[in-house]
């Protein structure tokens, strides 16, 4: 299997390094607009080789990942796409999905498999130099499967990812943008707010007021510090879900505003409490124990099976571990096999494809 | 000197180890409600003894510290301010100060020095196990003198802190609590508040919405994992500036919101470039380096004129490292030395006291 990756920053190179760990890997080629990164991305070994162009990169690749940033993905896509051979998979790597993956859908041609992409990891460093092999290892990797993505694609690119040590989960592209407005796009602008009314009122009223900045300020304006340019791109692209999140919590902060007006100590109480409650079991980037229990369903020979059964276990909150197909002889139909961590989870997925009318086989492994 | 310290967790205790260190300190005596801490604050080395009750730890003091929490510093001041003898500093550490610092002036006779404190310097962990006498290294040590606070009791009190290494700076109480709804009880109900919504949300709509939690978010939200209780009475005491904050707060979310919506990037640039050119230059917790400069003013005998000129200096965002009285041998008018460190900041300061009418005589030490 043949690898290209184009754009070998820290995510880029961070995947180079880490999938040619595996023996299904025959060669990973790789491509940066700055030749710096290319250079660097090869002496760490995330690369056997760097190529000349974009376009000899992806010749003869079996798997396109495009790990470039979201303000150049859409045209990385539309020169790259026309040059990839049927049956060839082409994923991404960005922060917003619905509009890229409709894009690297419409720059392809038939039988070209698009399954856009979001690895959960990341650091506060770029660039090639702190590229880790580790950088997945335990992290969520949204994968966005939609109507028509072939399943056995699908599954190999699943495959590949859970072996690097990431947990899969599927999620239909555009839900996709309104889940990542809430965690990652919600707390960005937040922070930024937060700092620039704390920056006014030192100017206005106070120029002491920054030297009272504790621990708690602190981590809550940390990501104000991040990249404008990038963030500019993020909002530009994701921004209906952007607004919509922040109405929801401008009128949520307006409730709790009201609740200390009339000092509602009660309301107050419980709003404190669960936050408290939900941060403290928040689930971390860890790479779980437990029995392995496998899920078999019979699936019918028709479109959308593969991302219904997919983004409805995710939907529940549920990371399928290996996933896999097995075809029946006479065709037409087959099963999916999908590994998952615990019986619990488990049992909370099967009760969830049951309900879609699928029929549903437990076993432990 | 004799130092009195009720209430014996993480800052009473720290309190007592650093200020064990200072040979002008003879004794150091604690009192905690809970026995346990009382106990682990002598073995640590807080305290030279543990007393019997908080009455008998006050006895004699020159200096009685009300390290307790808010929500019983009111109580506990009422029940001791009647038990001090005049000459005596009483002083608190307390996160809300205009209503505990009237309370302590209202339990006291005439003559005890009432200046409240509060320290920007603590950890997640709590408890005189965790005690450290380096807590106040390098930290912003609030202090709010009043119009009728005497010098002298205040160059004691300062005195001392300075030399635990802590960087006093003069607030009014009421300012305080304006100031601390920005820097720390805002970024308290914000991250609430996000908490809540993003649990919301994956309850409602998609329950692996928390699996995608990263970086950002986890900053973000990780005060909300603080105590309720402890909130619930910061936030009763310090309502009305609290308030006022929130209402700015979601006028700036909702102002941003609708930057987004019409998709004005200039604007969203300018606010993400502030925010981040401002979170970059957040002055840490550090000691100082540079020259150290002194201000000389000659004072007037008349009341408020060390509040005024320590909350002006306080008010541009300087810290005032040491703090001196000279008084006329005729009496009647004296000379204030304030030491500070850089000439720029001695600079701003000069100007600042020289614009309310005060001489005053730079010299480099």
């Amino acid at each position: 299997m043949r690898v290209a990756i184009i754009g070998t920053g820290l995510v880029g190179a961070s995947l180079g390094l880490s999938l040619r760990r595996l023996d299904e890997i025959d060669e990973v080629v790789g491509f940066d607009s700055d030749p710096v990164q290319l250079a660097v991305a090869v002496d760490r070994g995330a690369l056997d080789s760097g190529a000349g162009s974009a376009a000899a990169a992806v010749r003869g690749a079996d798997l396109v990942i495009l790990a470039v940033p979201v303000s150049v993905v859409v045209d990385t896509a539309a020169n790259l796409g026309p040059l990839l051979a049927p049956g060839t998979v082409l994923t991404d790597t960005t922060s917003v999905k619905a509009r890229v993956v409709a894009a690297m859908r419409a720059a392809v041609r038939p039988g070209v498999h698009v399954i856009g992409g979001h690895p959960m990891a990341g650091s506060h460093e770029t660039g090639a130099d702190h590229a880790s092999a580790e950088l997945f290892v335990g992290a969520t990797y949204l994968l966005t499967p939609t109507v028509d993505t072939d399943a056995g694609a699908y599954q190999r690119l699943h495959g590949l990812l859970a072996r690097l040590g990431a947990r899969p989960l599927a999620v239909d592209p555009a839900r996709h943008d309104a889940l990542v407005a809430v965690v990652s796009h919600l707390p960005q602008l937040a922070a930024t707010t937060l700092m620039n009314l704390a920056t006014d009122r030192a100017r206005e009223e106070h120029a002491g007021l920054l030297l009272l900045a504790a621990g708690g300020f602190r981590d809550a304006t940390r990501v104000a510090a991040s990249n404008p340019d990038l963030w500019v791109e993020i909002c530009a692209e994701n921004r209906d879900a952007i607004v919509a999140v922040l109405d929801d919590y401008r009128e949520r902060v307006g409730r709790l505003r009201s609740v200390l007006a009339v000092g509602d100590e009660a309301s107050l109480r419980r709003e404190l409490a669960d936050a408290r409650a939900s941060r403290r079991s928040l689930p971390g980037k860890e790479t779980m124990t437990g029995a392995l229990v496998e899920l078999h369903l019979p699936i019918p020979d028709r479109p959308g099976v593969l991302a219904e059964v997919t983004t409805t276990v995710g939907a529940i909150g549920v990371n399928i571990e290996d996933l896999g197909i097995d075809h029946a002889p006479e065709g037409g139909r087959g099963t999916l096999r999908l590994a998952i961590i615990g019986f619990k989870p488990a049992g909370r997925a099967r009760d969830a494809l049951e309900a879609l009318g699928y029929e549903v086989l437990e076993q432990s492994l």
